[in-house]
């Protein structure tokens, strides 16, 4: 079954101790779009400038993503500029040029309507919820975050939660959102504001899972060296839901894989500047480090 | 196989925002050593003052531990005072009266130099060897520390990493220790001055061992409200060698699950202040939670 994926679309400049990389390609729809695609037909809905290099068209397809909610126009590409301090854990924005990404209407073309699997990749929840009035009664859907919408956009993002069946978020996130800092109090204290699943995101110390059946704690690939985290969020939540979608039926049986599945995804995210490593993946070698993860995590 | 505890027994007064308790058994050796005598029989090793309270020497005999190493000296027991923060994960020390623990000089009864399974629990690295060079060709040794004895103590501590089998410390040890932010690269390093086996501690995020077999993600139990979690490390490790001196046998096979038994331990001990929850647990309550921790992280 297929997957919808709203998000950014964007040129990422990153910079690291090491490394100067300009407008990559980037945006939480990107990564999402392609951790998705190694699992299930993927459908990208975004906007992008007619500065958007011909080249990341192509990369899209060569990952089989419809692109038919893609919408280009005139004006410049989103275009965001970071740099990483040498622990790679400590981040700052030097720039944002918000371009059409400022005027961004996510239209749902009429095929997209019907997915059964919609990711609501990091964007501002009014779009959110603007996509969600487009599509017919989807099977489940997901939905992302980042702190600024907290700051400035929370009552619109409290309302999606009433409308989504999963809500991702990370640890620092969902300390903001609860003032909890234990990660288990805070679960419980977001699935009462309405999703029936919620994950915290704790990066190298992987992810937690709070679900009708309970909690599963979900390990993170061990690398030895990050290159460059940048989308890594983006790809657990786009391998998780790809995954959700190949394997259909009961969520409850398939979200632990899922999970799993999109920690993967987010390793190989983590090993090369934006989606450079990303893209070059193939299925054996996700299969190969989703079976080390069995073996690292096994009493 | 009876395993040997070596470090300090100590009256701990914890402050949190909450509560207020003074003089409670507290002390590397009494976390360690009660949390061993859980799995296998356990000899303490330790200094304490007249002053001791006849109800704590009570409290480890009740669990079975043999105190012939327990030397009662003129003068105070070492009294530790610390003040807990409100999220329970900064401490601040308050007050140290180290008492008869300032010229503690461990001395093992004849019956304590073969014990198979020898636990040096945190205590200066001079103190550590000197047990050490008592003990006769001991099957399993294992070594904690904190950062004080890197900071003070550094030169013992790196000539001790080349005779134990495994060391213990925490992320923010081992970051000072090899300068490194990755725990997998820190893993290594540390690997490489001397012991087979390293564990580093991440408190609620778990831990991570790196063995001639490869690492191993060990889970934290899920806790929803941490009491006090002094003492949780020592608890963990003490719990971790106790199973191992229980299941006998090749350390590969056994580490895993000795890990997964530390963990559950420390996570009763996180419940309540000093050792009074972990002093009620019985071998069913642990059996529970580790069957739980396997149903967590099964996927």
């Amino acid at each position: 079954m297929s997957v919808l994926v709203v998000g950014s679309t964007a040129l990422d400049s990153i910079k690291t101790p090491k490394a100067e990389n300009p407008r990559l390609l980037g945006g939480s729809a990107s990564h999402a779009a392609v951790a998705s695609s190694f699992f299930a037909p993927t459908r990208l809905v975004g906007v992008v400038g007619k500065d958007f290099p011909g080249r990341y068209v192509k990369l899209y397809e060569k990952h089989g993503i419809d692109l038919a909610g893609l919408q280009i126009q005139d004006g410049k590409t989103f275009h965001w500029s970071g740099e990483y301090e040498l622990n790679m854990n400590n981040r700052r924005t030097l720039l944002t040029e918000l371009g059409v990404f400022e005027t961004f209407t996510p239209h749902l073309p009429e095929r997209h309507k019907s997915s059964p699997y919609v990711l609501l990749a990091n964007i501002a929840p009014g779009l959110q919820h603007h996509v969600l009035d487009q599509v017919n009664k989807p099977k489940f859907v997901v939905a992302d975050t980042m702190d600024l919408w907290l700051n400035i956009a929370l009552k619109d993002l409290l309302s999606l939660l009433k409308r989504v069946d999963l809500f991702v978020l990370n640890d620092s996130e969902s300390h903001q959102l609860t003032e909890e800092d234990n990660v288990f109090a805070a679960l419980r204290k977001i699935q009462k504001l309405g999703p029936k699943y919620v994950i915290i995101k704790k990066g190298s110390h992987g992810a937690i899972l709070s679900s009708p059946k309970g909690y599963f704690i979900c390990p993170a690939y061990p690398l030895h060296k990050v290159v460059d985290p940048t989308g890594a969020g983006d790809s657990f939540v786009g391998g998780l839901i790809g995954y959700l979608a190949k394997a259909g039926g009961s969520v409850d049986k398939n979200i632990r894989k899922a999970m799993v599945y999109g920690s993967v995804v987010a390793s190989f995210c983590c090993e090369g500047f934006g989606l450079k490593t990303t893209t070059r993946v193939t299925r054996n070698k996700i299969e190969a480090r989703f079976k080390e993860l069995a073996q690292l995590t096994a009493f």
